[in-house]
């Protein structure tokens, strides 16, 4: 574990504190409401490669949860960034940034003028040596989400519907659970993204499926697209993970995993990671600077 | 506001703390993922009628979120609730209780073995003298809840949802946001349950509509029976709100609400506050033993 986080109370600048000194006033509206956003960005050999896109969506989460402005500008929230990662000596890793509406008085209604809190902590991460080969097994997840809600489009504070999607997908010897929204529509999973690919094509839930718009869903897409693989984003049904080629799930942190196995049912030719997803991982981690 | 909390960091014995110095890790689950529940509980001259009942679903909310057991029994809770109204000298008022799962390594997934966080704070609090005369103006918010999702039967820290709909009313100059689910069924307020009557009979959304069973809604509906009103829980719309002889809303703090108007339209006979209202409001402050 790293040394140092780096905080900003009530809007204060950021400053390196110590992990364990590192604390929150007890009545913050992040610990209160789960009223905040957060952001975990990967760190290759000391540099942040997609860091800009992580704060434009943060800035714009913060317009969807009704922020009157962020009091850090992001060149500000950027420099901060760097120095925590140099103040903890991480090379390969991660930063989790979080910002909460800050401390207020009882009720849901948000303050007009919040005074937010900004906690960065960065941590050594590498994916485990089996990930790529091995792949994710997912379960489905009883949960439904709504699309007609602003939460699904952000990575908010309230992640608890998350959290209980893959925790009790690890209760099953899991490592991801597939969220469905109320018609049944594929989403995306619990902390991913999900692509399918048959024929040699990339298909994808719809943004107004009820899913957030991923840094590594972007990234595959455009990288695809790039490679001369036709992309849909579409609505999608369990009968489409059943007919795949392949199957991947993305995130930020682990670019692009094979999804193996559904409920114990393996997707595309027995369950082995396929080509059109080692095509995407490979393009994925040079765009990174991963050797 | 008070001068203390009452917090117990990873499982340890509830103790006061001076509301200044009052912190949690900054890497607790509660701030990082809204992982965990609260409860809000009206004290009544120092008393807490309810305790009981809001004890009681803060545990059902722990088996919910795959807790393992919570490390403070109720007993505990309770006695550690009248201390904290003691030392605030809180005669009339409210307890927030918050409960996380505590400090834990990034990821979405519950550790097995989590050391949750308690922090509860007092305050006085009274309703403003015009509340049951003026009632509350409602909108229809834009955000759908899922009915098939386990957080709208838990009162969570992941509120953000609330937070959204709530502060979206208070931008129109009202006090509270009614909340559809995806199928177009009425559930809940964003802070309230929601109640309408019509011909001295009382309908209210059934709890598979998503929504929390508020301990103010069951009160509601145990004095409602008593007073020999017939009771139906079942599937309303928003045409239920237009047909209205009267409409209220319920929570533990405020009791029982007249609505007057959704979306500027005024509910009932020219949005004034009905004798039903009136009846089940007297009984639920005699209940509390309000004078």
């Amino acid at each position: 574990m790293s040394a140092y986080l780096m905080v900003g109370i009530e809007g204060a600048a950021p400053r390196l504190v110590e992990r364990s000194v590192a604390t929150i006033s007890a009545q913050d509206r992040g610990f209160l409401y789960g009223d905040g956003l957060f952001e975990t960005i990967r760190v290759v050999q000391g540099r942040t490669p997609y860091l800009a896109s992580h704060l434009e969506r943060l800035g714009a989460g913060a317009a969807t949860l009704l922020f009157p402005r962020l009091p850090w500008r992001l060149d500000e929230l950027a420099a901060a960034c760097h120095d925590l990662i140099r103040a903890n000596h991480v090379t390969d890793g991660y930063v989790r940034l979080t910002v909460s509406r800050g401390p207020a008085a009882r009720g849901y209604e948000a303050p007009p003028d919040p005074t937010p809190t900004l906690v960065m902590q960065a941590s050594e991460w590498r994916p485990a040596p089996d990930l790529y080969t091995a792949g994710y097994r997912a379960v489905l997840s009883s949960v439904r989400v709504s699309a007609h809600s602003p939460l699904c489009r952000v990575k908010s504070l309230s992640a608890l519907e998350k959290v209980i999607a893959r925790t009790q997908a690890a209760q099953q010897g899991c490592n991801e659970a597939l969220l469905l929204n109320t018609d049944g529509y594929l989403t995306e999973g619990a902390a991913t993204n999900l692509f399918v690919v048959r024929e040699q094509r990339l298909l994808t839930p719809a943004l107004a499926c009820g899913l957030l718009p991923g840094i590594g869903r972007r990234q595959a897409l455009q990288l695809a697209r790039a490679l001369g693989y036709p992309c849909e984003e579409g609505f999608l049904t369990v009968e489409d993970l059943w007919r795949a080629d392949e199957a991947f799930v993305t995130n930020a942190l682990v670019l692009a995993v094979p999804l193996t196995a559904v409920d114990g049912r393996p997707i595309g030719h027995g369950g082995r990671p396929g080509p059109v997803t080692a095509a995407i991982l490979a393009g994925l981690r040079r765009a990174m600077g991963i050797e």
